[in-house]
């Protein structure tokens, strides 16, 4: 598809015969973005649903719950700080986490090629056993299917998981507002390095690893602390950048982001200098952005020092000039605004 | 891997370096079985898990809810009676209601192979579009992965769905007892003949449709009827046969089958004995088998048929003799035991 075309298409779609998905339809960014809003959201979307959001959220018999999905398609399968099987199970249990909820239940679904090892299975599934342990959730059911040698690339993995919803009001984008602090749970940028050390052979792998871990306990211990939380984002494909330009969209504000404040490991500097990539726009497996009211701001980052020392206010919301909201990146050489990647930055990451 | 290591493993496994996956177990068959029994069971179990069953039920928040997943890897993506959009609707839609539970709210996870057609992709949303209108659910959550032209085969789908219990008491294989009646919503080995047709050019994809439907609706009738429902299964991978074993395994019975009674269309039979199939064993996406108690059976039959004319009463409930579990098929010439297969008979059937 040439990605003309398809933004000229008439809202929604038919795309011509000849747009085809590319691989940048999968990285998370302005992709990723118009497959959502262009195809999945008027197929979709009946109501309230959300698509930009990290899951749904319903009423359910009386109960208040959190919904959500991922594939993980993730090349190598094992690398440093985690595999497959681990980030499968965290993915989803953060994705849980930062609609405010609990993370209970998760389902397992494997398309393995034919071929694949078992042992290598075995692996993998001790791993999601050892990560739900570890996240305090189950694994209740699950679904195995075999492609033909040649037609997947090993093992795909989607889990799913349902969650209670603990905050007492609503998490989402579209609670941000002018005035809100903007707060980073950790430092940026060790999966994506991670994982294309190890793809690239490129020599620095033991240094780093990825950051890989369930967050559900971190946004709890905000809950139980009585935090007010606006909204909170995992920073997976397409890194802070991305997720912050997808809730400045939302929420249609401003984001103010103080460049010195963004805790950037120096291996992964290092590696993103050599590798020209931006340390903004790579993938994590366990960080999260928090927005809360300003006055909120240090006591949250109290609590997520708890769980990591590298917690801190990066930046704080603003009211959008002209009516378009953005995200700017202030350094001492002055300011610039940050936009959404219209290709892929590292396929297969996730 | 060869079946025999397998089997001879210490259990749980490790599996030795040269097990490898097969085609099979991904077929539902006794390989599917294993990988469940040996791998995942171990691993995932913590307490009154099911892994055999369509999905599993737990409480939350006060809420009685079932939580299913099901990966699609049909080939073709386009078949005559449906798609895998509407097969995988379907496909998780059936199995909440096999839990006796009313189907809400699914997700949608995709691994997209890159250079797939956009517009294919746009019929295949589509289809699930309507299908999730038809069944009354809703698609509120999703993800998107794209791979490497070479390491998908155009479209993988995985739904996850939640639905809430409507059943006053458990819908599980360990409430069947002898004395129930077998009773069949419909005929057999539509879906997997249709697939085989087309994929095949057999050429009589003009007369045979995929049974590919919700069955939600017929299962709450059931519930609102007030018929005392102990088990229900839909009869997908491996079709009425497997299912019947795996519930005489669960519950410890011997399950006697009247061959005459099942339905079978003739064309159906045609293409069974042509290819070496037995109907028994060939996949449905719209039918399931309900046990009651005997004397609900008229009843239940009775409501069945507002869905299917061809709804029937095909067995009854034994007590097993010696402690051993089987389903046996009475016919004219006499009585046969059925197995469970080892092989794949059609794969990516789902």
């Amino acid at each position: 598809m040439s990605e003309s075309s398809f933004l000229s298409a008439s809202c929604p779609m038919p795309a011509s015969s000849k747009d085809v998905v590319e691989l940048a339809h999968g990285g998370g960014g302005r992709l990723t973005r118009e497959l959502i809003e262009r195809l999945f959201r008027p197929a979709f979307a009946t109501c309230d649903e959300d698509f930009t959001h990290d899951g749904a959220t319903f009423d359910a018999g009386g109960a208040r719950l959190a919904f959500t999905t991922d594939s993980y398609v993730v090349r190598p399968l094992f690398f440093p700080g985690g595999d497959i099987g681990s980030l499968a199970v965290n993915g989803t249990v953060n994705d849980l986490a930062m609609c405010g909820a609990e993370p209970r239940y998760l389902s397992v679904g494997l398309v393995i090629e034919e071929g694949f090892a078992l042992a290598t299975l075995q692996r993998v599934v001790e791993s999601m056993r050892a990560a739900a342990l570890a996240a305090n959730v189950r694994i209740v059911t699950g679904d195995t299917k075999v492609v033909e040698r040649g037609k997947g690339d090993g093992l795909y993995v989607n889990t799913s998981g349902v969650g209670l919803i603990r905050a007492p009001a609503p998490v989402v984008p579209q609670r941000v507002r002018a005035g809100d602090a903007v707060i980073l749970s950790g430092d940026i940028g060790r999966h994506g390095i991670a994982i294309l050390a190890v793809r690239e052979g490129l020599g620095f792998e033991t240094e780093l690893a990825s950051d890989c871990a369930p967050l559900a306990a971190t946004v709890l211990a905000l809950i139980d602390a009585g935090v007010e939380l606006h909204c909170l984002r995992d920073l997976t494909r397409g890194g802070l950048a991305t997720g912050l330009i997808e809730i400045a969209d939302a929420a249609n504000v401003v984001i103010d982001l103080a460049e010195a404040a963004i805790p950037v490991l120096d291996p992964v500097r290092g590696a993103c200098e050599l590798l020209g990539l931006d340390p903004l726009y790579v993938a994590n497996e366990g960080r999260f952005v928090a927005f809360t009211p300003a006055d909120e701001a240090s006591r949250t980052v109290d609590v997520l020092r708890r769980f990591d020392p590298r917690a801190t206010v990066i930046g704080r919301v603003e009211a959008v000039h002209n009516n378009r909201p953005a995200v700017r990146l202030n350094a001492l050489g002055g300011a610039r605004e940050l936009d959404m990647l219209s290709g892929e930055q590292l396929p297969r990451i996730c």
